[in-house]
């Protein structure tokens, strides 16, 4: 998860907001590490989640990382968490929950429809504080 | 709508579950179109929605689309929907409904959520016979 912070700070001084996530394998090594990158590729699609999916489904070769964990600063929203469930990740960790934007806990609760396909496992509030006073500080700064 | 058609039925001849979607802005121009390439491009978000938004954002340099409709032959599925109320796309119109993988119309109905912040005016059924007959035949010969 430390990747994963370090990431969503990149990510916030570029203008984005911060949010990161981080893809490991089953032996704890690192495949894929992303930070939101909406402005910059002007690309709505472009959130942390699925570009770290994206980039490890490269490296695999294939459409499934079913051995693979992702861990995300923050809850993740509904398309996110279809694609995650879309790859088969094994596990979902993720810091700060969102209950205005949120797929998982809140909102559409993807993983909870009778239509989903492939439910990881879901571990929450992972370094809830940090994740939750990255976003504040972010938000008051630009309404600043 | 036959754009996309064609879209799909390109799809089915490269392997893939036929899928297709265009994007056109408000005097009917075509912006982007995509069919699905989630097994030629090993990632499970290359659905032929996300395609197509992330296509018509980059030629936008814009990650919205305020003023875009989007039609594809299958009702799209959480993540796509979700990318489209991203995109902020005026209005989806859509062929057959899909009652196993759709969220619009069927499982976690993403634009009735209400921490949905937009929602498209959707237009569904057109053309369905033809997209689920497409649809159906892919799957049968996949079958035998």
């Amino acid at each position: 998860m430390d990747l994963a912070f370090a990431e969503a700070e990149a990510a916030a001084l570029r203008g984005e907001v911060p949010i990161g996530a981080v893809i490991v394998d089953r032996s704890g090594t690192v495949i894929a590490a992303a930070g939101n990158r909406t402005l910059e590729l002007k690309d709505p699609t472009a959130h942390a989640e699925m570009l770290a999916i994206r980039e490890a489904c490269a490296k695999f070769g294939s459409e499934r990382l079913t051995s693979c964990d992702i861990h995300v600063t923050l809850e993740p929203c509904p398309m996110c968490a279809t694609a995650i469930s879309f790859a088969r990740l094994r596990r979902v960790y993720f810091a700060a929950s969102d209950e205005k934007g949120g797929g998982i806990e809140h909102g559409p609760r993807i993983f909870a429809q009778p239509t989903c396909h492939h439910r990881p496992d879901v571990y929450g509030g992972i370094g809830e504080r940090r994740a939750a006073e990255m976003l504040r500080n972010f938000f008051a700064v630009r309404r600043n």
